[in-house]
């Protein structure tokens, strides 16, 4: 009941099931489960997660290194990977600016981030969440970035695809209209 | 039970609440119904519903006629207007391209919208749904809009505001990356 989306009776039904399993089974997810801890850990590059060191994109001799997506968190890669499209590098901040929470610029992998601009990078893409603290936390990057002659650019807000104009909210509808591009 | 969203429950339940509503309150929406189907009639300009001709918007002298937003339906107005942002005069076009549907151009108030592309127009947002249908009508207008010397832009697609990478749809997270503009 301690994890995440299991209520009572999910906790009561997965314990039963695991009582039923065969032994080889429940070894295996114990397996599981230490490797976990043990070997996943984070890049030391992008601070994504990770079971070798770099990870798979900043190892990728396929990848570009003039592009670094930033995002918030190592689930936000998984994101953007399923589009198939973006083919740069990442660099995860793990969270978002927050005075609220009490999260500030120390508490997030943004000295990394500055550590990596080099003459290689030539874009920068905030793909921060499109809430408040991920907005701010782009517009915080974005002063930080651009003084180092980096093109700095934001991922698009607008009205999700397949959805209609009906069920867009004021101010994604705002975005969409600010952002409307030349076709 | 003819009217949207009223199953048998509800429907029985606004019969007798109007059963019990006494006369004068139900004269009164007797009044309002025979108003909306003698008095609302779209405008001869932009097909927007209105109870003048032609309407508020293509009347005002306060608004832009350079920029013409073409929506869909009449409701996509109010959610444009709700943005308080756009200034511009707006084109309805009664629905969408849908072979489906059996839908065609000829179907479409696209004539009326050709026919408005004069000297004064330097701007046609195409504000289509941001699906498959609404999709296809843009770029159909989009061919034809754009020999008239008139600057053709869409809305903008992406992750909606407030929201969270995690939840945006593959499809979406792509437009949105596509669509990234330089801060």
């Amino acid at each position: 009941m301690r994890l995440p989306g299991i209520g009572p009776k999910g906790a009561q039904r997965l314990a039963f099931h695991l009582l039923k399993t065969p032994r080889e089974l429940t070894d295996r997810l114990i397996d599981a489960l230490r490797d976990v801890k043990e070997r996943v850990t984070y890049c030391s590059v992008c601070n994504n997660i990770t079971d070798t060191d770099p990870c798979a994109f900043c190892s990728s001799e396929s990848r570009d290194p003039q592009i670094i997506c930033v995002v918030e968190e190592p689930q936000n890669v998984s994101a953007i990977e399923k589009t198939r499209e973006f083919k740069g590098m990442y660099h995860v901040l793990m969270g978002a600016l927050s005075p609220l929470q009490g999260i500030g610029p120390d508490d997030l992998k943004i000295k990394g981030l500055l550590g990596r601009i080099g003459t290689t990078v030539s874009e920068v893409i905030l793909a921060t969440n499109p809430n408040v603290e991920g907005e701010a936390t782009a517009i915080y990057l974005a002063r930080l970035l651009k003084p180092l002659g980096v093109k700095v650019t934001r991922i698009a807000m607008g009205v999700p695809v397949g959805s209609d104009l009906e069920y867009a909210d004021e101010v994604t509808m705002h975005k969409s209209m600010e952002g409307r591009r030349e076709v």
